[in-house]
This record gives structure tokens, sequence and C-alpha cells, in this order.
């Protein structure tokens, strides 16, 4: 009897409590018709080749104020599997309770794991992961296909497979025909693949940003450094999966990797406009001061492009978090109004390309 | 004229830009009837024997969102005036506008700097600081009493001038007899002074905490490990230098040094309310679960007290900044309500006593 | 043959390369006569309620530059059991050369975990976990007592076993008395128990300080701020297995819990004369100028104690880590040599009760 | 009477202690036949533009490990002015044995203050000030030059002088030739400026990095991010001001701004060797893997470059600070010893080209 009461101080019955705070939360605003949904759909446990139990992703994504998560283990790939007796979909059934208890938006995922080509593809948006455990690899695309599906290339350019340069192979080209493939991570943890935006922009595929976690998170991001997971921003109609489906056929995702945001201009664009405001523009004779508001935990890099010579301004100015700046300008005699223009450099719209904006007075 | 467009330059003209963020601000709740405002009033620059230029202090003060603060230079000790050539209130005079640019309330006040006894005394709220330039101390303090100074005495443990224990002299019970103390450092920098919050309470004096800071604030406080300057927390009807006057002198104050906050039991019970708040609770047989919400920055460890012995919970809880709680409560059989019995041991509403308090079900 | 050339690669060997550092590491010194082995006693993984995978463990402790681990599964309480297929001794094998690989010290051990009384109890240098999975507790304390293990109670004043107060039950005498209890947990997590420490003292039992880590370690404690796991101090003749047990069986250690350290005096005094050095003094009249050196990563808080009345000094003193330190006396006159009486209130040599030292001048 | 005993308490006399740590120095190896000096030649205080007293760029040179400092007041543009009256040798004399005390070498300089062209430069190595304060800037540089200084152009892409681009005007001519010109700003506060170091190289200038720190240092530099602040590393025959002036002199200098290394290849190239080393190298058939250990502060970052098409191995690689990393190479049947070959991308020996270094197997 004493053992009965034992489980259940275990279970929380006795545990005296505990608390959860969202401290690694990072503001990044809405666009002007659109929600911006922080997602990862890129992430091991121990039921691949992780190395934490479920519910941690689970905790880590409500404390870095994720909306929405895929546990992406490898179909082909279980290195733990001699101690984990499970089938491809249990790491997603021990965690779809406990995400929806912490408002976590859980999408079920697997991982196609195989050597180049074609590489390693992540299917989220599955009902069931074990048809994908196929010994053809079409025969795994076309299972995921089948249950509809939202596929993307994992980490073009990982050196393991890919160890002189980012190519396309053959492969590539049938799953994208076939209707296989609907977007490329142009950022997988800390790596940046320039030759995978160009080709989403080519071919019209979604962006996508992962961490692909396989360490406990802090392990790999330092969060007290301002680092924070690599992550793919979706611009979504609402808070939900459906809406996160909509958003992501139809590439509205941004990039979010070290300190850049990278994806479709017209997203940048807004995002910009949401993320930074100018408050005051005063004029005096020959100069004017622009005062401007960054409402968000994003930093921003300018750099000056091509310009009315007659105005005199910065080269390069660092835009920082939750920061009031002002902008100092010159004017040559009889200039009253125009327009400073610059390149956000590290809101890269296209691969070496940052975003061109302008503030105007 | 290269020279004088050089100067230009220098004053901000071409300077391309700058920016300033509330980075290191700190959440504390308002009251039910007051707002609470963020109050350091004893500061020093090198206009006394502080390090630093007099803007840096309300740049400081800015960064760490504080409502208000007071430069409070030494009258009798100027190490540095074989450089510095100014009057008592020259330090006040350079801030003046920069403090209200920023939005820092600025006070004016002085510290009159004598040895043990009376020590050192800040007088605040003061007009002019030269006539406080006395021999005898006694003309010091009727000297700002005749502006209608708010007198606190500082750091009175101080070890340099009570080197065995902290004394109340001759000296201190004539300058509250004569209407010239009204508020004793309840802790200054990292020090506590027990006997001194328990003189305010017995003789009805106002609880004043403060940083004292000489150096550039980052020296001495390390904000990355969540450290903080010592504060005062003025409860003030508005957000001005009259509500902090009308506060100060009706002793609504509390002290928050280190993880301490310290006060009147009334405040400090209004502070909690304010913070942490039941958001559910949730009943079944033989058992509650409380969950609340902290919605500050501030940081409460709980410890049990006398309570209902049928009732059983934790012996003791830390509460988390911006953290949600869910505190399990196990009943004896035929409980179905009551309260959870506990002091707050980091609100000392009397030296060695936390704040009591209870989550009633 | 593609899919084998890919398993390959995930096993290292296209890997491109990994690092680890010792970036975590705490400088302790060693005592005079003995090695200071930094250990933890007390961790969980997924083979029971633990969140990682045992690798972690070591990388946590690698990272952290520990001597010694223990893996400590419950025998009694595997929540991932229905996945988790393994005997009790799976954990420790899986690291057992991953350990070695990493000269981190690997100590097997279990934890035997049963409702109070006698409540959890870990028993390391044991050789096969399986016999301890019995019915009776009695059983499992034998199974352990007959692989010669060194058996220690975990957190005895845990709330959800002692809700009321630290109580010692019939079952510790008679498992004490049987030669079943070598040692107590004076620290488990962030809790210190002045109880256990005095039952130590008393009972000449050995005091033990442990992580009782479940979560990924950065998830508990916050390195970025200072904090490090609770631990174990062995102060062992060689840095190995053997010397570890047999420092345990001769009371050789100290528990270093938050910025605390709590053992038997003659340690503790050991400890802080390899730490903190007289560099220089230097006499004046009247007063004396004591350089010191703390040459380790602990902060000492010194405060005064009963002393000779013509030596004025400070009454509270913070000893920095790696920080050289000069402390200003004054000396009556007549007084040329002396000593400055001080207990370090953060080296517990009793419940309550600092170290007490002296700098001789 | 009891004002004296006051001021000889606040000069230290009853002050109970003060302490004082390296805890922001950084660990840069020294060269094969050099010591490497971290070194800071561009500082303000209150006597210029600066905002703090002298003595603060003591203490943080002494807690960042520098070993040598230049104070380098404004001749010409002096706003404190009003209240600081003093010549322009001041603040090097306050800090003169206040440094040596600290063992951090002062070396007296001054910052020629003109607009463009010939803009900032900095003249160090002086021995009076005041003959600098000058109307035509040719007489500044004479003098400066009949005291034997050394002189570098100070940020030479300072947008507020150079708005466009970075520039060289006949007044650099001028210098040069005159022999007023010995160095140059490679890099200023967090700017790098390509250009100037790309003159460097062709004129044979040395290459200088300074923080030009205005504020107190934690303000502009996050130490606990992991910044610090950008010095010259100076590759001298021994730790004094003369050893110093010889390494200039000699262009033995690499300018260390934010994560980048900037400097003449064969400096880059002694720093990195003994920085990085070949711990092991363990070769099996088709592969081989080298472990090598950092045993230094400094991260590099390695990128592929030209190599053996039989030899796979990495595309970039993190080499981290303190940090021992395995590094896996494939190789084609029949190779069993080569190089791997990289350029360490952040150790820039020319604009825009890294290092190139390669391990040997």
């Amino acid at each position: 009897m004493k053992r009965i009461y034992l489980f259940l101080a275990m279970a929380g019955m006795l545990q005296t409590g505990f608390g959860q705070s969202k401290d690694k939360d990072i503001n990044i605003p809405d666009l002007d018709n659109y929600k911006t949904l922080k997602c990862d759909f890129h992430i091991h446990t121990v039921f691949s080749d992780g190395l934490v139990w479920p519910t941690v992703r689970v905790d880590e994504a409500y404390s870095e104020g994720l909306d929405a998560i895929a546990l992406t283990e490898h179909i082909e790939y279980r290195p733990h599997k001699d101690d984990i007796k499970a089938d491809h979909n249990r790491s997603y059934e021990i965690i779809k309770q406990y995400a929806k208890d912490r408002d976590v938006i859980l999408i079920k995922g697997s991982e196609i794991t195989r050597s180049m080509a074609p590489g390693h593809h992540n299917a989220i948006f599955i009902t069931d992961s074990n048809p994908l455990d196929t010994t053809d690899f079409k025969d795994a695309f076309n299972a995921a296909k089948s249950q509809k599906a939202f596929i993307f290339w994992n980490h073009p350019g990982w050196d393991a497979q890919q160890p002189e340069k980012t190519l396309w192979w053959d492969e590539h080209t049938y799953l994208y025909e076939n209707g296989c493939m609907h977007g490329i991570e142009v950022a997988n943890g800390k790596y940046y693949f320039p030759e995978a935006q160009q080709w989403c922009l080519d071919k019209k595929l979604t962006m996508i940003g992962t961490s692909d976690i396989h360490q406990p998170i802090q392990t790999d991001i330092d969060f007290n450094k301002g680092e924070h997971r690599t992550m793919t921003l979706v611009f979504a109609k609402e808070r939900n999966a459906e809406s996160i489906r909509e958003a992501l056929e139809n590439r509205r995702t941004a990039v979010f990797v070290g300190d850049k945001i990278i994806g479709e201009e017209m997203w940048l664009k807004d995002l910009f406009d949401n993320a930074v405001k100018i408050e005051n523009i005063e004029k005096k004779d020959k100069s004017v001061r622009i005062t401007i508001y960054n409402d968000s935990d994003l930093r921003f890099y300018l750099k000056k492009i091509k310009h009315d010579p007659g105005i005199t301004y910065f080269r390069d100015y660092e835009i920082k978090p939750n920061c009031r700046h002002t902008i100092n300008v010159k004017l040559d005699s009889g200039i009253i109004s125009g327009k400073i223009d610059f390149e956000v450099s590290n809101m890269l719209a296209k691969p070496g390309k940052g975003l061109d904006y302008q503030f105007r007075f």
C-alpha cells in the first residue's frame, strides 16, 4: 500500500508544485495581414538519434515562445532501438496531450533519411509515420504524399552528404516534378545555404529554417548570449495548424537564423515595416533628425546604398532591439524633403542581397 | 572654418545617430491605489568622489527604467576639486535638461558628510546646495531644513563609522527631535541594516534604499546575473516629484535590495497581491491544485507557517518571475475548502520576519 | 549499398568533426594532503524518470569538470518502461566506455525508491543493480550491502515525504544499526537540510551533496549566472574510484550547494587555507594592511566575531573569486601584532555556524 | 578634529577593504619568439569628451587583462572645460602611479583632432601634450614628431568625416611623406576599415585597433556575451613600453576586433600555430581522425579551399575556445598521407581573404 502511495506522489499528487515561464521568448511583430508564428519543423528525441525525452521538446518550445513544432524522428536511423521499442508514431503520441496543455501546436512529421541523393527530407502534416518505412526511397515519398504531406529537403548543403558543394541531383528533379518537394531548408542549425534560397526563389518552393536539434537545446544555443534556435517564421491567417499549412503552401515564410532573416522580399519588407516605426521627424535648416523606434527583439543592420547626393547620412547603422534611435541627416541647401536609402543587410531578399528600404522625410 | 565644422560634427550634427533602450528595466507592479516608482536618492559623480560624468547617471537610470534619481554629491568631501572647479549645485545643473529629455525625474540633493556622529545624511528636495557647506553640522542640517529638505541618515551600519555595531547616537536624537531626520537608509548598496528597519518602524521614519553608486553602475551591479541596484520603491499618487515627496512624507515606500523587499506590512502585502494572482483552483477529492501567475520580475520565497494540520503542502516554495506555477495541496477527508498559510520570507515586514500570507481555496 | 554508406556517415565516419570543452569547470583547490574531487552521485536518465539519454550525463560532467558521477536510476519507479525495455544495469553499460574516453570516473549505483519510511536511498559502488529489485525494502538494502555498497539516505527533508519536518524514523535506526546507512544527503538540488548535517556529525555519517538531476542540467542550473550543480567534494588520496570510496568511508567530504560549503570543520579549514593566501602584510603606525589572494572560483563571506577590542576592522567582508583583496585594520596605540577573527559564514561547520578563522599579523 | 578623521576614513584608512580581479581577461597565446601584449592606444576620459574619471580606465584595463593603454584626450575638443580646468597632460599625471601599482603599462598620448582632412590622429610615446595645441594642423604634427611620437590615423572610415567612402586625402600624403604617419586604425570600436588594411600593407604602415572608448567600457562592450574591446595585439620582445614601441615600429601587430583578427600573414600564422595544436592523428584504412586542441580564448572559423580531390573533409568548421576537436577525413584508396587545406576565414591576411593553413597527416 505504501508503494502505491509512492507512485501517486511521483505522479504529482504530492509534488509540491512546479512552474514554467516563457523566459526565452522572442518578440517578432505580426505582419499587416498575418500573424507571425515561430515554428520549428525539424526536431529529434531519443526515439531516433536525439538525446532527450519527447516532453523536453515541448518544454523547450514553451520556454522559447514557439507557436508550433514537429518531432521528425528518422525513419531509417534509430541508434537507440536496442533499448527503445516503439513504432514510428510513438514520440508524437507521447506529447500530443502535453503539447496541447501548454498551447504548443504539434504537427506530426517524420524524417525520410537516405544517403545522397536524395538525402534527408522531412514530411510533415502526415497522419501515420509507419508506412514511410520502405526500402525504396520513392515508396517512402509516395507514402507521405498519399497522406498529403508537406515535404521539404533537409540541410541540402550538409557536408557529410555534399562534401564539395551544394548540388541539385536528378533525384531532386524527380521529387520536385512528382509533387514530393514543397520546400527546402534554407537554414539548418547554424548553417545557411544560399543555393537553397535561390532554388526556392526560382522554383517557387517554400523557404524553411529549422534547428534540427538533437541535444538538449541549451547545449547548442546559448540563450544568455542572445542566441536563438533557427526557425521558420510562418505568416499565417490564424494561430493553428491548418493556417500554418495554408501559409506553407503559399510560401508565406521567412527563415530566422543567427542575426539573419531570409525570405521573399515582400514579407521581409512587411516585417521591417512592422518592427521599425518612424516616431518623429524634426526638420531644421539643412538638416533633419529622424527618430525611429524598434518595437521588436530583432536587430537590423543598415547599409547606405545609391542615394540623392545632396543628402548625407550614415554609411552603416545598427538598429538595436527595443530601442529608440535618432538618425541625423545633413541636407544640401534647398533640400527640404527626400529620403534616405539603405539596404537592411541582414534581411536577405536574395543570396548576398539585403532588403532595399528607405525612410522618407 | 574647418574647425567650426568639426565642432558641429562633434555636437551631433553629423554624428550619424544614437540609440537608447530600457534593456535593464524591472517590472514591479503598481499597488491598488498607487503607482510604484523606482527611485534612487543617493548617487555620486566626478563632482564629488564618484567616477563618472553626471550625464552617465541619467543614461544608467533610463536604461534601468528608474523613475527618479537624485545626485547627492558630498558637500565636505571633493577629492577631485583640484581639477573640477564648480559649486555644489553644478552636477545637478548639468543634467537638468538631459534628465527631462529622457523623462527621468531629477530631484535635487546633497550629502552632508560628517564623521560619526552624526555620520552621513542626504538632504533631498533642496533648492540650493551651497548653504549646506558649513563648519558645524547643525548649521548644515538647519540650512537644509530651511529649504524644506527631506533628510535621511545614510548607511547607519557602515563599518568605517560604526565598526562594532549599528548604534543610535545622541546626535541622532538631536536631529530626530529637531525635524532633521525623516528617514533612514535601511539598505545601502548590498548592505541591509536590520536595526535601521526597526528604528523606522518604532519612530515612524521612512525606509529608504539606495545604490550610493560611485563607480560606473555595471562595475558594481552584474545585470546579466539578474542583479539590480538597491532602490526605494515609492508608492506615489502620480509619477512626478511632488507625488514622490508626498509619498516619502507618508512613509509609503519599500526597499528593494538583492532578492529582498523591506517595508511596512501593508505595502508588502499590497505589492504581493498585485504581483501574484490566483488563476485557477482545481478541486478534486482530497486534493486541490492552485494555479498562480507571477506577472512581475520579482522572485518570491515562500515558507510554510502554522496551518490547518489537515492540509498538506510545500514546506518551501520559490515563485519565479513571470512564471505560471501549479501548487499541489493534499486534503484530509472532509476538507473541501480552507487556506494554505505561508510567510513570504524575502519580503521583510520586520527584521527576521517575512510577510504572512495565504492562498484560500 | 547506399544505405550502408549512410549509416557509416551517421556513426561519425563522415561527420566532419566535433568538439568538447570544460567551459563550466570550477576551480576548487586541493587540500594539504588530498586531491579535491568534484563528484555527483545522484543522477537520472530516461532509464528511470530522467529526461536525457545517458551519454548526455557524461557530456555534462565533462563540461563542468566533474571528476566522478554515478547514474542512480530508480529501481522501483520507471515511468518510461512501456517504451524503454532494459534491466537495471543498462544505463551504466551504455556509458561505461563513453565516460572512460572522457576521463570521467563512473561509479555504478541505483536508487532504492520507497515511500517514507525509509524513503529514497542511493547504493553506490555496487556491481549488479538487478538484485535490488525486491518487494521488501530490507531485502533491497541487504542486496546492496552484500555487494559492499556505500549507501546514503537521499533528500531527507523532501516535503513530498516529510511534509512538516525532517524526521528520523525507526526504519532509519534499523538501517543505521545494520550497516545499511553510511551517509546522508545534506543537500539535494537547491535544498540544504540542516538536520541531516547534525545527524552526520552525531552519528559519524558521511555528508553528501547531489544534483538529483532529471532535466537537462542547464534547465535547472543557470551557469551564466555563476550557478553550479550541488556536488560532493571528495578529498581523496588519488583521482580514482577506489580512492573516492576510501574517502567516503572516512568521511572526507564537503558539500557544495549554492554559495555554501558544508562539512566537518577540519576539511573546511583546510579548504579555506588552500583557497585564500596572505600575500603581504604592510604594517604602519596604528594600522596594518593585509593583502590576500583568493586563487579559487569560490566566494567567501566573512563576518567579524569576538576579537581584540583594540583592533578595528570590517564587520562583514566578501572575498570574491580569483581576486586580490586588501583589508585595512586599525590598531590602538601600542598594538603591533595580533589577529583579526572572523567566521566564514558560508562554510558551515555546524548548522547555523560558520568556520572560525583568523588572519594573523 | 572629527573632520580630519573623516577624511582619513575616506582615503582608505578605515575603509574595510577592496578587491580587484582579472575576471575579463582573454587568453591569447604568445608567438614563437614574441610575447603577445594586449594594448589599447585610444581612450578618453572626462578630461576631453569621455565620461569617466581617469582611474576608471586603469581599473577597466586591469580587469580585462590589458598589458598597456594610452589615454588620448582630444587636444582641440574639450566639452567639459567649463568645469574641468587642467592642461593637456593632466589625465596622464593622475593615473601614472595608479597604473604602475596595478602593473598596467601607461603610454602617454594625445589625439590631434581636426576636421577632414587630415581628420583625427593619435600621437603616442610623447612626453608633453601641451605643445600639440596649435592652430595649424601641421604644427601639431611637427610638435609630436619632434617628441619622437608614434603617430597613427584614427577611424579613417568614420562616416561623420568620410560620409560616402574611405578616402585618402592629399593631407595624408603630406603626413606620410613627412614622417608623421606610422600607422592607421584598421579597426576602431566595432568598425573595421578594409581600405585601411590595404593601405597598411601597401605603404608599410602599422595596423592598429583601438576601442576609442568614451563611455564606461561595459556600456559599449557586453562581456557576458563574450564581447571584448577592440585592441592591438603587439608582438613584443619584452613586456614593457620600450618593447611595445619597437614592435610598433617594426609592424609586429594584429588587430583583434569582434571575432576577427587582422594582420600581416606571418603573424596570423604564428598566432594560429600557437593557439591550435595537433594532439593526435589516428589513421585507419581510408580515413584519418585529427585531434586538435585550441588552448586559447580565440574562436576560429575554417573554410575549405582548393585541395587534393581524394581527401574529403568539412566544408566549414568552427574551432571553439579552449576546446578539443576531432576532425574526420575520408581518404580515397591508396592515400595514406596528405593534408587538409583551409582558410581561417576570420584571420584576415588581406581584405576579404583569410589565412591559408593546412593540417598535415
